[in-house]
Formats: structure tokens, C-alpha cells, sequence
């Protein structure tokens, strides 16, 4: 069986996923009268589990409404003690180096995963952990916020192989990483 | 007659211009054998003259082989005193507030131009003197370098205005900037 950690986000044009204030609405600057899924219920389809950071987490239990994921979450984090009581069955906490993590969750037979939230996806391409990186673009200028990327060791090569325009405003790109150092 | 401020630049996927060391050979990590010029000839057309900082004069300088410029072009610079006589047909130095450079470069018959450089981009857009951003997409992500964008003070909406993909690899994204604060 394939194993694959797929990244699926969205940024501003330069470059952030949320605001200066952890602002969100940005998301949203594009109307979207019938609600298209750019991809996320196609996502959902094809990965076994989703692992995500616990910013990440509280901001969607912040989202209120019905839980948006109908595959098994894994909330890394070192000070979340429990999942509440709603979301136990749906949700589980985690934590170690990303390789670890990685290894825990394939032990449990869920083999593609969706990696999501800053600080996870940064810590994983670090290691050089990701497979596939699929970047919504938001047709913003937000001028500060919390940034997509952050430092690698070397520079990664990627391959396009997709290029998709949404609302003929929003361009997503999904790029392999070819996990060959430059 | 209509005046135009257009940025044409490439940048990593993480939107870097420059690697950390000042590195620009990831801009060819696509081999590009038919030399396709992904705008670059239509955009001298467009335009009436091109405004770049100081590091990036001196960049192109160091290039070496033919002047690529077409136009005439202004550098900005507080300290650069000369040109090097081979280019004192097509360089001028200028310097001052972006408007006022702007007032000075329109004052001499020159509307539509090609602001480039990573510092006198920022600086554009900081004061909304950005009309369309053009975007070249290298799939590369250097893991730090020299940002394209900069702070702002206000988030700043875009409209896309075209996609495209180059060698099938590269993607480019025109954007104009709505100039309306959000």
C-alpha cells in the first residue's frame, strides 16, 4: 500500500495563513455562491487519517458547526491532556519527533495522510516528510501574518503536476516534492 | 495616456527572489532550451521605461554579456555617484520617495513602467503605487532568502487577470491590484 503525507492549504499571494491577528476571513474574500470544495472532499476520499497541529485543532473547534472531517484526526500537541467528550471518538492526541509521529500512525494501517496547520507542515518538510503540496492561492496581499514556509536545511526541487483555476480567481497548484536535495 | 506600474519578477515557491547567499541559478532550475521568455518581451513592449534598486542594477551589471534592457532605465540609489560609461545612454540615477521618483519618471514622458528589485517593489506597494503583478512561480522552495513582499499596512485586495503555465512546470499569475484597502 502507497504511503503519502499530502499537504492541502491555502495562502495568501504572499505567502501566509492567516493574519497578523490569526485572522481567517481572508479565506473567504472570493465569493463562493455554490459552495465549491477546490479539492477537499476529493482529499478527504483518498487519505486514511489527517494529522494536524493543536492551533489548528482549537481553530476549527472554534469553527463551531458539524466536525468537517469524516476520517480518523491526529491532534499533535504537548499540553493537550483531553479531546472533548463530542469528538473522542473522531479525534486523538499525539506527539514525538515528526518521523515517529509518522511511524505511529502507519502502524495503525492509515498509510496517506493529510498534513495540515503552520507549524506541522513546516516541522515535516523539515524532514523532508512531505509528498505533495497542494497551495490554494487567495488573491490578497495580507501584508503580515503567520507564514506557510519556513527555513529548510537545503533548497527542496518540486514538480507541478497540477495547475487549476477556482472562481476564476483563486489558482491551485499541486506541486511532488522530489525529495532530491539540490 | 494610461500610466501603468507593472512588477514582472520570479520567485520561489516560498517567495523568495534571491537565495540566502544572494543565489539566483534556482531561477534556471528548469531547462528551458527554446529560451522562451515568459513575457519578458511583450512586457518591454508595454512598457515606456523601467525603475529598479541598486542591487539589482548591479546585479544585472554583473550578468555580463548584452545590456537586456530596451528601454531606458532609472536606478534608485541615495549613494551610487556614476554609470559606467557603456551605459550612460540607457541608465539614470534617480532617488527620493517612490511618488516623487514616479512624479519625476512621468514629468519626462514615461508612463507605463516596470518597477523591479525586491526593496523598490516592497517600497511600491507599501504606498499602493502598484498597478499589476506579474508572478513567476519557480517549483523550488529555498528555505529562506530575500522575500518578494514585504509589510504592508493594510491588506491589500487582488483580481486575477491570468494564469499561466510555462514548460509545463512554471506558473505565471498576473494580478491587478485593486488599490482598494479591504
Amino acid at each position: 500500500m502507497e504511503k503519502k503525507n499530502i499537504v492541502f492549504i491555502a495562502q495568501s499571494l504572499d505567502g501566509y495563513i492567516a493574519g497578523k491577528n490569526g485572522e481567517l476571513d481572508w479565506l473567504h474574500a472570493i465569493p463562493n455562491p455554490d459552495h465549491i470544495d477546490m479539492g477537499f472532499n476529493a482529499l478527504m476520499n483518498e487519505i486514511d487519517a489527517i494529522v494536524m497541529g493543536r492551533t489548528t485543532f482549537e481553530t476549527v473547534c472554534n469553527f463551531g458547526g458539524d466536525w468537517p472531517y469524516p476520517k480518523p484526526v491526529f491532534v499533535l500537541s504537548n499540553s493537550l491532556k483531553n479531546i472533548p467528550d463530542r469528538l473522542k471518538d473522531k479525534v486523538s492526541l499525539t506527539n514525538g519527533r515528526p518521523q515517529e509521529i509518522i511511524n505511529k500512525i502507519h502502524s495503525k494501517g492509515y498509510l496517506k495522510l493529510y498534513i495540515d496547520g503552520g507549524t506541522t507542515i513546516q516541522s515535516f518538510l523539515k524532514e523532508n516528510l512531505i509528498d505533495e503540496l497542494r497551495i490554494t492561492s487567495i488573491p490578497i496581499l495580507l501584508g503580515g501574518g503567520f507564514s506557510l514556509f519556513g527555513d529548510l536545511i537545503e533548497p527542496m526541487k518540486l514538480e507541478l503536476i497540477a495547475s487549476k483555476v477556482f472562481l476564476n480567481q483563486i489558482v491551485q497548484n499541486c506541486y511532488r516534492c522530489k525529495k532530491i536535495y539540490l
